[in-house]
């Protein structure tokens, strides 16, 4: 049986994690907002997180759309019977599309989960530079694998 | 024209570049050995690198499969025509697949471009933990766009 | 120097284009309509497109969204340079997410280019059955390589 | 409990049926031998699989490996299992990278599948046109939910 829960709570207790979280704050990722099904989040360019040549690592960007991906699936439904299972959610891809170079300024990445399943589920995002241009578009495939309660 | 090079000493030059990047500090990644069209780079674990529920995060493993794969294009020919004409490489998509979470140990990313063309290459890469077992494969499409010189 | 053109007798063109192709006929691929950009495209079921367990064979589907991606790109200006200057367009990847099962009816492909380039373009698509539903979701990279003229 | 099986009788029923299946015909599909996690597959181009261009369409090779992928999956002890308990396997997404053009002769597809899980497994696939070059490679996940039996 699902035990009641506190929807407001639960997020403040996400969000209180996402800031306390060592890799985040190595990385700079924040997160702005999310729901059941979306989030956004962001991270502040710094030349700590640059190529040789300035513009900012790939890694950092697959980082934040792979992060995005997971704050967007945390308070849906199928997470929650993942939580009340102790079951698992894995992320079985990751694929970035890198668009253009930046170099400064906070990206932003909106993530959307438009196709959630039983089992698998799949997740869209844009990271998008402080102009609106969008500098990678990302999709995750993440698989949900009930436990045994 | 193409100038003469000493390929040991850019090997060395890149070796030394890619000790010193910020980036590649921040996350541990390191450079065992590289060629043109191939690399080996690691990441050790720590717990700074790590979900909440202590496995190493996603992108830590897609920021180790997109540094290898650029590692593995630096000396090759394709590359220093970019080199010699002022052109640009950049990676068009990155994808991992996430095979097994790994929660201690180094990662060690076998990289391989089979598929090097005028314009577009095709990376592949497999990273292992230290039993051998692959944690995670990945691959990477490059275009490589000639400069004037 | 472009010639002046009709975009209208353009399109009437591709579309008989497209009603001649073997290929086509072969699977039967219809475009219902498309412009610069986007594409509506279907193939309607037949046993003779079907798995052994009598469902669209994944094949037919990759064949729908890489037909949809080119005829979306057909009446673009990136695509009109390459007409113009003898150049070529290359799909550089293709993928697709299989969602559900298909046994009957026609599907319906909707293909967009959100991310335009000068050399390399992002399409994706989606896959409806008749009831509305997503059957299976795409994406493209697409290269577009100028010609001498 | 599983019932004793001939593989030798598995093998040739399976190549019975890829002969009789309607689409396989229709594409020209056949598969030259398989096993456990492979397979050897092929197509011959001829001019009813070709774009308006002359060279053989996207949706073709994606059919092949889409196909090729099956074919190295059916003998595994995984699609056993699914065999015996009335499971499901599902193919959760294709990708195709396209190398090279081919207008004539036959296409081999040599598919592998390097890693299989308990419920999810990755496929890689090269095909190669008559003189041994790559015109395309392609990865599947394929995803096996055990049944009720």
């Amino acid at each position: 049986m699902t035990k009641q829960r506190d929807p407001a709570k639960l997020k403040q207790k996400l969000l209180d994690l996402a800031k306390e979280l060592p890799f985040f704050k190595l990385i700079g990722y924040e997160v702005v907002d999310f729901g059941p099904g979306w989030s956004t989040t962001q991270i502040r360019f710094r030349p700590e997180l640059a190529n040789p040549n300035g513009t900012v690592h790939g890694g950092v960007i697959a980082s934040l759309i792979d992060a995005g991906t997971t704050h967007a699936m945390l308070t849906t439904d199928q997470f929650q019977m993942v939580r009340d299972t102790k079951g698992i959610m894995t992320t079985v891809d990751l694929r970035v599309k890198y668009l253009r170079p930046l170099d400064e300024g906070v990206m932003t990445c909106e993530t959307k989960i438009p196709h959630i399943g039983k089992r698998i589920s799949h997740a869209q995002s844009v990271v998008t530079n402080e102009a609106g241009k969008a500098i990678a578009i990302g999709d995750a495939t993440l698989m949900i694998i009930a436990g045994k309660g």
